[in-house]
């Protein structure tokens, strides 16, 4: 009989079943071993905000598959509550550790697979061990939570860090009826995801839910009471009386196996693997949290921690450990959240990222309803798209608010996959009835935006730009071309602010200066184009509007 | 004084006030005339059925810009109740006609654009003009049945065409009270849209509805009472009493203009254009449901009559006749309907028009949640994808089901775009988190099932392939490996059907003959997928499973 190919899998969270069930079907035969520091394998770890929330009632829901199902038809050998302690590679064996009987054991491989996952970041403080004061990346963690909610004793808390999982635990607790506060060490919400205007849109959503958001201040200590439970967060600025703190700042790659056996890390602290998803030792895989990706759009090296990556990342491994030769080509930073009644999504790089990365950059902020206009029920979104200057590449999106978010993300992060420029995107065919969209896309849309400024038909400014302008007395006329019934609804407040209705505009163009600058804003933006454009063909020269208008704008306003 | 450019524009529903609109933005100093036989510009004819259902209130909700918006800001003369007669190319002239004061005049242009839309297709039936027998194009046509329908004295109608209009209307006409019967003359409903099994997946839930389907048959006549209203359908088999008729059998392109100007027409019926939109006349522009367009998978012509379309040619119409040079590149048959609670989505090519274009192909069809499963209010939807055999080259894709489908269909379609092949959708980057979506996608997962296929690991039979043996008493075993309280709840009876759940498999193994040929189903085909590769593995080698199992059988079941 032929020799079976040993293959040995650490980690049983997502990326490590998923590869040891594609080793099996690729490979009947193939003798499989799965060793799991926890009691289960493939632990959703991403429905936890919502086990915690009570939205996923029970921990058994979170649970896919149960040993007997990997034991029994997938005929593997699963060693839970074991611990991988060292890899001895020359001898191609691995020591593992028995939680149940405390022994000490040799298993062989022919391929071994790390998917040992991300460990919780916490912060550098003593008083981190106070009771109260959590990490959420195991089922178990989110049982203490739940038993510390309910009875619900703790009435405030606090999360450190407002990041994806932050932003999910503000509305779990919410729900809970606690009193939250989201202390962020930036200076806005999902700082690594969103530009500042779009997570301000954010903020203003989060404000309204009763959350307290601190923002741009480091914690630097919590202080607890005589019983050894946290009762106070203190910022540089400020202190926060809680019962209860989350420690929301990110996993980092748990790579301790890897490192203490000699393989190569990367500069963000992941395991480097090929496009095979070998590491620096061909007949060792690594994938899911554990390694670093590379990013599509920038080729730059960055961590993806998301189970959707895992996954995709568990195939390619049961492949190729299987002899088959399959590739994973990156990812592209693709993220969504639910935050309270807003979806929050982006692909690709920000804005600032593209900065910081060196692109020249054109920039579209275009709010719209997620379908047709007249079809009832209809939600606004906001989209703001990031293009490369000199050849309109597309290099990334950001799509918010209480409409549909996650179709249009995806559509961009399918665009992006592939290269396309801005007016790829303005003529997909995307799929139109009046309940799903409009006849023109949100996307079409924004990508026309970033086109009538490519050709120079369109001159705009960020809300930020405006609102510089204004914090520093620039004299120049903020046109309102909105109807005098919308501006008694909600108006923004300033010297230079005129109103002038659209309809009006050509019959009083002698009302305008020639000579000085004007910006012009309404609603969405549609209108404040058109003003620019009409004042353009009347020979205004020094004439801009405001991307995005007033539903973009994340400052404040009256009426 | 420069000479201004002269533009005319036939037809104001949406992709001439768009090419105007488009056309004032990039020249402000253009004379723009649109003519427009009705009395409104800009109306949306697409929320037509949901007008007559009542979900959209007013009328005047479905107009989007009233004439004074044309007139006064956007600086353009516009004449409704107004009919294009002939057009004089050699002169460069418009001869129109008022409905108004039935006076002739002649407009000159330097640019015209054609946007004559379509009309609707009636069969060559004498009776066709009976009362109550209604085409469904423009407002008044929805006001007539309106005023049908309430007081409710029309309780049957009868649709004739099981397009997209058609199934849109019987959902309406239903929340109406009214028993509705659906007349299509082909096999399946949307038959120029989705392949027969997925046709099958809506016509359950359509009759579940309680639509009267009457698949196959073409209607002969009508007959009518003797105030000339109709009463009856005949078709070829069968007579159906009604109340009204609704002519839902698509559009043809509105050419006569054109065709008396002697500009060509394509083989489509439509008007034919390059690629900026120009007609064989080069100062002539087209756009809109008069055109034809070129598929962009295929490269064949075909008509695509739909607001998303006619609004991009209007973009790239107002561009070209003000100087520019704008491209439209092409359709991808894309379309979506709200089907009761369906949601019916479908890109590119089915497999029949893709095995017509002389295509081999591999496909896949897969029934999943359309969010993680752990997450409440989950809903079903069915994935079929459609791909070259010879190079993966995705040509098309179906998505339907109660869950969310038009996300799926935006993404392939914007792969498809790129000629994406099916690694590259298995790879797709999507946003992930388990309100929106599964770690893997059920995009990921089809595309992988076609992958498994390609590979050799996965070999399937569609559900019509297995309906046929059975019912030509084929030998072969009929695995269902669900557990024996899902066989309870629904099963498939016939006699070659034996139950042997998956977990018990490998122990019963020399249960199973392996000399016959078996074919391995479960609820989605995931089970029955790994049942194939466990028989497999023991040697077992006529093996297959059901493509999508139960979830995706059209068929009857028991229980």
């Amino acid at each position: 009989m032929e020799k079976r190919n040993n293959i040995v899998v650490i980690g049983g969270t997502a990326c490590g079943p998923k590869a040891a069930a594609r080793a099996r079907r690729c490979d009947p035969q193939a003798q499989i071993t799965v060793v799991e520091q926890g009691e289960d394998l493939s632990t959703a770890t991403c429905g936890l905000p919502y086990y915690v929330s009570g939205v996923i009632d029970s921990q058994s829901d979170l649970v896919a598959r149960r040993h007997d199902f990997f034991r029994g038809v997938m005929n593997m050998q699963v060693l839970t509550r074991t611990k991988a302690v060292a890899i001895d590679r020359k001898a191609h064996k691995v020591e593992i550790f028995s939680l149940e009987t405390n022994r000490v054991s040799d298993i062989g491989y022919d391929k071994l697979i790390l998917a040992t996952g991300g460990i919780p970041v916490v912060p550098d403080l003593e008083e981190r061990h106070l009771q109260g004061v959590f990490t959420l990346t195991k089922v178990k963690d989110a049982n203490a939570l739940r038993n510390l909610l309910s009875p619900p004793e703790s009435r405030k808390a606090v999360i450190i860090g407002a990041g994806l999982i932050g932003l999910e635990m503000a509305e779990a607790f919410t729900s809970q009826g606690l009193e939250v506060t989201v202390v962020e060490a930036l200076d806005w919400v999902l700082p690594t995801l969103l530009d500042s205007e779009v997570a301000a849109y954010i903020e203003k959503h989060l404000r309204r839910k009763g959350i307290n958001l601190l923002l741009g201040q480091h914690v630097i200590g919590f202080e607890g009471d005589k019983n050894g439970w946290v009762r106070k967060v203190i910022t540089e600025d400020t202190e926060v009386e809680t019962s209860l703190v989350l420690l929301a700042l990110g996993t980092r790659p748990n790579t301790s196996l890897a490192q203490n056996a000699e393989l190569t890390l990367g500069s963000t602290g992941g395991i480097v693997v090929n496009q095979y998803l070998q590491t620096s030792d061909p007949d060792i895989y690594a994938g899911g949290d554990c390694v670093e990706n590379v990013n599509r759009i920038s080729q730059q090296k960055m961590l993806a921690p998301l189970g959707s990556t895992a996954n995709k990342h568990g195939r390619v491994i049961g492949t190729n450990v299987t002899g088959g030769c399959e590739t994973f080509a990156g990812v592209l930073g693709t993220a969504i959240a639910k935050v309270f009644d807003y979806n929050v999504a982006r692909v690709g790089l920000s804005e600032l990222q593209a900065r910081e990365a060196g692109y020249d950059v054109v920039t579209s902020l275009v709010p719209s309803y997620d379908h047709a206009i007249y079809y009832p029920n209809g939600k606004e979104i906001l989209v703001k798209l990031v293009a490369e200057k000199s050849n309109n590449r597309l290099l990334g999106g950001q799509v918010v608010g209480p409409g549909e978010t996650a179709k249009r993300i995806d559509v961009l992060a399918t665009a992006l996959t592939f290269g396309a420029v801005v007016d790829d995107l303005a003529n997909l065919d995307l799929a139109y009835a009046p309940p799903y969209s409009s006849a023109m896309d949100p996307l079409h849309n924004a990508a026309n935006v970033i086109r009538n400024k490519q050709s120079g038909y369109a001159k705009a400014l960020t809300p930020m730009e405006v609102k510089n302008k204004l914090e520093n007395g620039e004299d120049f006329v903020f046109l309102d071309v909105r109807s005098p019934g919308e501006w008694e609804t909600c108006r923004i407040e300033a010297t230079q602010v005129r109103l002038l209705p659209l309809r009006e505009l050509r019959a009083k163009l002698d009302e305008l200066p020639k000579d000085r600058e004007i910006v012009t804003f309404c609603q969405t933006s549609v209108r404040a184009y058109q003003a620019q454009r009409i004042l353009n063909g009347a020979g205004f020269e020094s004439i801009e509007f405001m991307d995005g208008s007033i539903a973009a704008w994340p400052y404040e306003t009256s009426g």
